[in-house]
């Protein structure tokens, strides 16, 4: 059995404000046709069954990728998810996992992969990954080390060393791992040759990585094993055991250490998106070295990454910069200190905002909503629903709701009332009294919905049945 | 008869996207304590009386004028307008106002000054205007010359002469004017001594300044004669003659020539913003050299004007730049190139967009409106009322409007219908339908305005009676 372990807990800060705490990096379609999740899962096709993939990911956010999943159609449902309750990096997910995996089959290969990878040649990628579990098979750790094309210094480093069992240089024993090396040193690694990018992606055995996590990060075992004794993988006890975890990535705790490393050379078009300047290795730049999408009138900047959307964004005269509109944050960097994103991210969360953690239109199952505005005891909202879609049978403690229907036709329960509202009709929630709004039409619905009350937060809702079975959000 | 004329007609570009056509530079309160157009006039008090203040501008933004000195106190109302259909430099202008005056008194004397400078040593001001007035009575051209702190290439420079009336260093004969220099010229100049930057503020005798066109300026004086015998300026006739007029700078037309040209020099803290960089030379500068205003999260910049509005705004790493965020559009250049924002502008109208137009929220005499979204077919706008204010008498043929109270009480008249509609309560005025919407209270009334039609633009309405006499605009 080969399985798929997708890590998807990653928070995205870096790609802020395209990216917030509820649509992270794995679920931005900034490169390709798709979001980086849904290609990752895609790349697989063919070759790992959906039954067998498996999305490791944060409380969080799983609920958002099982909604974001939906567009993959019915047979997403068949991926399963094991859910972390906080971050641990990859160690302790990557143990979770394994040892789920070894109860269900002690004889299964596991593929470990990063979700917000970028991979353009599949097919190089799935023959690859055919003799990474061939290798997997025979008890070794694989791993894919990408030829690097420039001497890169935000890639760690996997040096090769003889050719596993002499035969070819399609696959080689590993012999170093390097962090993130200065300019310099990655100028040599390029020149001396046998250096490639660590990319992330494993292949294993789950009893052969358990065995090797056990012998180099044996306290890490011994608390996961706790965990993998639990019946239960939602109570307290297990919170409070994986949250106490020690927080190490799989590479420094294990692949640095294991004697027993494969590397495959690889060059299947591999691209980690560290951060925004990364986007000019992999979209295409006009003359001047500029990526320019959406709403944007430049003039005369160079070598430039603008992200507009629908407001208008002017730049004149930039030089190596990155700025990234969206409809409730800018950001404007030099490409040097893009990095630094981080602490604005941590500054919005220091004040208490909203920006880090979602973004003005909220995608949900039923459709999306978008918050026009928020003001003393108001708020203003636009929902889309999806045609035949409904909200949840609802209703409120602090706020009445006017809906004013723009486009399609409104189904409305309120109280005990059953009515269809039409385009340029209107109608009104009182406080604490069960509401449901539906599309009963074939086109999409879209109303604005004008919230009064002492309290006008997404937190005050009570959800009496709800076709999406959540109990929380909205 | 001491009268001051201010030019109000510049269209401010050069301030996008904080300015814009209907709420140019003049308009904006960036400096100081108030609006440059209103600081201008309160520079006059005590000087000048409001019944011998006149503002000139164009048709299009006197209405917005008139509401925009509505704050100054009932006195205002005695400011008189002069309105040219189009703008046409200063020369015509400047002929245009100093005939009107000419027929009211022969004798006065004219004070012409920009709406947009900045003048911080008010009352060094009203002392140099007194010994330009008691000049001008003697039949002089006057102007001031700011005595220059830097190289400055931005500004146009006059010479001074020999000291007039051999007295004394407060008046001279000014000797020549010089357009922009070069950087190098400029130092020159600086080194040299005795140039001074051309403040624009001019005080003649209307008589005089009348016969010097003529001198200079034949045809153009020619062809305003035509214009200062029609009866009434507001009628086609004038509107052709003037549009026709050759568009030429008071300066250049009639001061580099005329041999009787007095220059006071002056350090009474002037500044005309040409752009977004002269804010540097008036505004308070952190320790990096940054001005950072709004809702920014500043990372390391240095030499930066940031002004952000309530959207999040991070900078990270800028150097030597503008970033200016506005509700519905961003500017975002290098100080060095920040003069092209003129070419944005230009490519805004060219594609028909309206944010070089107005900005998302619209200041009107009764409060102001925001135009939160506009859809297919929809149109929601908030809509704040004064205490006691009330919006015309009007009725739409193209849409209906659903008004939900958020705050305060509204009085609606809706057909023959007068009805109070509180907060949380909402009502429904059909196409067609005259309708009335007042602010009855002594708080400010806010309301959320749902349209629905075929066409939602501003120029539905027919106005059937109106507070503020207006024929057209919302």
């Amino acid at each position: 059995m080969i399985c798929a372990v997708i890590l998807a807990g990653g928070k995205g800060t870096r790609f802020w404000p395209l990216s917030r705490e509820n649509c992270p990096k794995q679920m931005l379609n900034i490169v390709g046709e798709d979001t980086l999740l849904r290609q990752t899962i895609k790349r697989l096709n063919g070759f790992i069954s959906l039954d067998n993939v498996w999305i490791i990911t944060t409380d969080i956010l799983a609920q958002d990728i099982r909604f974001h999943l939906k567009s993959l159609g019915k047979d997403a449902e068949r991926i399963r998810f094991i859910i972390e309750p906080s971050g641990r990096n990859t160690a302790p997910a990557v143990t979770l996992a394994a040892m789920i995996l070894n109860k269900l089959s002690s004889d299964s290969v596991m593929v470990v992969m990063p979700s917000d990878h970028i991979i353009s040649d599949t097919k190089q990628f799935q023959n690859k990954l055919q003799v990474a579990v061939e290798a997997a098979q025979e008890g070794y750790l694989v791993t894919f080390g990408i030829v690097p094309t420039r001497p890169e210094a935000v890639y760690g480093y996997i040096r090769s060393g003889r050719p596993f069992k002499d035969s070819s240089d399609e696959i080689f024993h590993a012999e170093g791992f390097f962090e993130k090396p200065d300019a310099k040193t990655a100028e040599t690694f390029l020149n001396q040759g046998g250096y490639y990018w660590n990319s992330g992606i494993f292949v294993w055995k789950t009893a052969k990585i358990l065995k090797e996590i056990e012998r180099y990060l044996p306290s890490l075992f011994k608390e996961l094993k706790k965990i993998d004794e639990l019946n239960d993988l939602r109570n307290e006890t297990f919170k409070e055991l994986y949250s106490s975890l020690e927080s190490i990535s799989i590479d420094h705790g294990v692949m640095e250490k294991s004697r027993d490393v494969l590397l495959i050379p690889a060059d299947f078009g591999w691209c980690d998106l560290g951060n925004w300047t990364a986007l000019s290795d992999v979209l295409e730049k006009d003359e001047k070295g500029n990526i320019i999408q959406g709403n944007a009138i430049d003039i005369g900047s160079e070598n430039c990454t603008v992200i507009a959307c629908d407001r208008v964004l002017a730049t004149i005269g930039l030089k190596d910069m990155v700025v990234i509109d969206t409809a409730d944050a800018t950001l404007v960097s030099s490409n040097k200190m893009v990095h630094e994103v981080r602490k604005v991210v941590e500054t919005l969360k220091r004040n208490n905002r909203e920006e880090h953690l979602i973004h003005r239109t909220v995608e949900r199952p039923w459709g999306n909503y978008t918050v026009l505005e928020k003001g003393n005891r108001y708020k203003i909202k636009r929902i889309v629903l999806h045609p035949k879609a409904r909200l949840s049978l609802q209703l409120h403690q602090h706020r009445s709701e006017h809906w004013v229907v723009v486009f399609g036709t409104a189904r409305v329960t309120r109280g005990e009332e059953v009515f269809d509202v039409h385009a340029n009709e209107s109608t009104f929630i009182p406080i604490a009294v069960k509401h449901r709004l539906e599309n009963p039409g074939p086109i999409p619905l879209q109303i604005i919905e004008i919230q009064n009350g002492d309290y006008v937060e997404e937190d005050d809702i009570e959800r009496l049945d709800d076709d999406y079975q959540r109990m929380k959000k909205g």
